[in-house]
């Protein structure tokens, strides 16, 4: 393996998805539903392969979806962006980070993260050969430790990665943050990578886009995907909006990473975007309802749990468990009582840092929930 | 954009296909057929969808399309390996390509190509910082210069790169080249990748696969996909074949590249390369036809036309004509004529050596080719 990947592992979601099915234990780890996307989605995907549209599609994404994708981020941040000179489509929303990394960062650039993060960001950001920074958001309420974040930016910064929703805490990042932030790009000349796949997966405030703060967005990559939204995890839809200097970096990457994304997938992803409003109400509410269902049978089963106020997973401490470290625990929680989780350790440069903590999804139906529920409440 | 994609400029195959539709011309550039892939394949990544196989696959890929590409490639090679620790599916042989180069090769690692190349390859090794050396393949038969290649050949040496069939050229590696090759790898410690993606368009010989060699398999990356046998180009389906030690670099690139591979499309493709021999035979049949219509018209003319034993590319030398170089032809023919063809000179590290050469593809309906066959006897 290339040194630059040395460092890392089989990613946990790999690793604690295969052992969720060696064990038959309820998976309550990675970030995908066990029920399905939308009819409609599904009937535009069928109707795309049978009216052949089966051959490369355009490198930088299907024209009917990049318009869908520039109409929707005009609805969901008032801006206005050309769908073919702003509008990269990609293989997922891992493939958008990769080519927005990989497209935009040089060796010896500095570019800061904060933890815990999406597993990629670090990996991806190695092959970049960037060094890599992390600015840590500590419980109960993971808020962005200004002073810290300032003393971290230096002449060699070059990006600053968030992700809002946050995935693996549930935090959305506040507007006062995003301003903070925001004024330290610009004051540095720093870019920003805004990572917000969970964008609708919100239950108190709006979700507030990056590049929609003034002055933000000419240096802005607003990254985002299918998946989450229409619970098609499987498609492997994403894709990232930026100014046209940075989208060309984007697209050159993307244009030798995968080259083009899967042509019907596409197809079928204008007609999703294109939902009315009540697809995307309907979906907060029945997240809402996991998500109360999951936090309250966690705190029943004695966790620790803090506040998700976006995304589908809620962080808890497991200390009043008494086992030292997350992966300890986690095994335990798999082995004894047949439920997976993620030991989020692995998404800090310092991995101590994650150790009382473990990251459970709500993304299950009702049924799997209250049995994972059931199964933590009797046997921990 | 980042300084390891500075010199590499929009793909020629965006370019040339943008071209063709701005100027109505007939696209006889990029390799994708203009009718549609089989019914069953289709039929199959239908069911998948109905089935809701639409959730995030395993990383490396589905089961059953990991089993599949391993039995294909017991009958196509003879080589028996291992479908959960020498399989990864990935978006596109593309992906395939660029989770090889940056999950084996390191900066500074020197790798040899053989010009013309498909561009992604040297894109893909800029990325990962190495060292790129071409040897370049001369008409009229484009074969290997033993001798040079020997001379290039360092203690820096990691890796050669083969394409066979040879897109863009045609030619297959023939046997007493491929064990030239595989002897320099053993003898020098060198790694082989092997991009084999028009195994099933050949026309003449079987195609051999580099791993087949003797002591070979141990050292090689095989690389193919679904795209060009079953005319699905835009299902984005590729795969690496490789021993575990190698597996486990292509794996860890691929997990932060894109993670995973479309879902539904993975168990079409598996239900695809269960195909009966009898569809094999069909399709070198269907292209053999292809092929001589193109190559008769382009002699008729007055191309200088080079023997395509394999893909669905022909190459020809159109210095007849009186152009300085391929661009400027081709600009003509797009202009002029109304065809579109793809000029190799970007294919080479010096584009002088292209630069008499144009290349045809003949995947594209019948009328289509007469069409354009046609335009170029009489207006040209
Ligand atoms: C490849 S997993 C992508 C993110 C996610 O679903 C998770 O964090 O569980
Ligand atoms: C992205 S184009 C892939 C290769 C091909 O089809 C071509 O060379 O035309």
């Amino acid at each position: 393996v290339a040194k630059r990947l040395e460092k890392f592992k089989t990613t946990i979601f790999t690793q604690m998805s295969m052992l969720a099915i060696k064990h038959g234990a309820i998976n309550l780890g990675q970030g995908f539903p066990n029920f399905d996307g939308p009819e409609f989605v599904k009937e535009a995907a069928i109707q795309a392969i049978n009216a052949g549209k089966n051959q490369y599609a355009r490198g930088y994404g299907v024209p009917e979806l990049n318009s869908a994708i520039a109409e929707r981020f005009l609805k969901d941040s008032g801006l206005q962006v050309d769908p073919e000179k702003e509008v990269t489509v990609t293989s997922g929303c891992t493939e958008a980070i990769a080519a927005t990394i990989l497209g935009l960062i040089n060796p010896g650039d500095e570019v800061i993260l904060f933890a815990p993060f999406y597993d990629s960001y670090e990996a991806t950001l190695s092959m970049a050969g960037a060094n890599v920074k992390a600015i840590t958001l500590r419980p109960p309420d993971f808020s962005v430790p200004f002073e810290e974040l300032k003393a971290a930016v230096s002449k060699n910064t070059r990006a600053i990665m968030i992700n809002t929703p946050h995935n693996p805490t549930g935090k959305m990042f506040t507007r006062e943050e995003l301003e903070f932030i925001a004024a330290l790009c610009k004051e540095n000349d720093v870019l920003l990578f805004s990572d917000e796949v969970y964008d609708k997966l919100v239950f108190e405030a709006d979700h507030i886009s990056m590049a929609s703060i003034p002055g933000m967005y000419e240096r802005t990559v607003t990254l985002n995907s299918l998946g989450k939204t229409f619970s098609l995890t499987g498609w492997k839809i994403g894709w990232a909006i930026a100014p046209p200097h940075l989208t060309w970096g984007v697209r050159q990457a993307h244009s030798f990473l995968t080259f083009a994304t899967c042509t019907p997938m596409q197809a079928a992803a204008a007609a999703a975007l294109r939902a009315p409003d009540s697809y995307y109400e309907e979906l907060r509410r029945d997240y809402g309802a996991k998500k109360a269902l999951l936090v309250n049978g966690l705190k029943d089963a004695g966790f620790i749990v803090y506040p998700s106020s976006g995304t589908y997973f809620v962080m808890v401490d497991h200390t009043p468990f008494g086992f030292d470290n997350d992966i300890e625990f986690c095994e335990y929680l798999i082995r004894e009582v047949g439920v997976v989780a993620i030991p989020p350790s692995v998404f800090y440069l310092n991995p101590e840092d994650g150790k009382k903590l473990v990251r459970f999804t709500f993304c299950k139906d009702d049924d799997t929930l209250i049995a994972a529920v059931e199964r933590m409440k009797t046997k921990l």
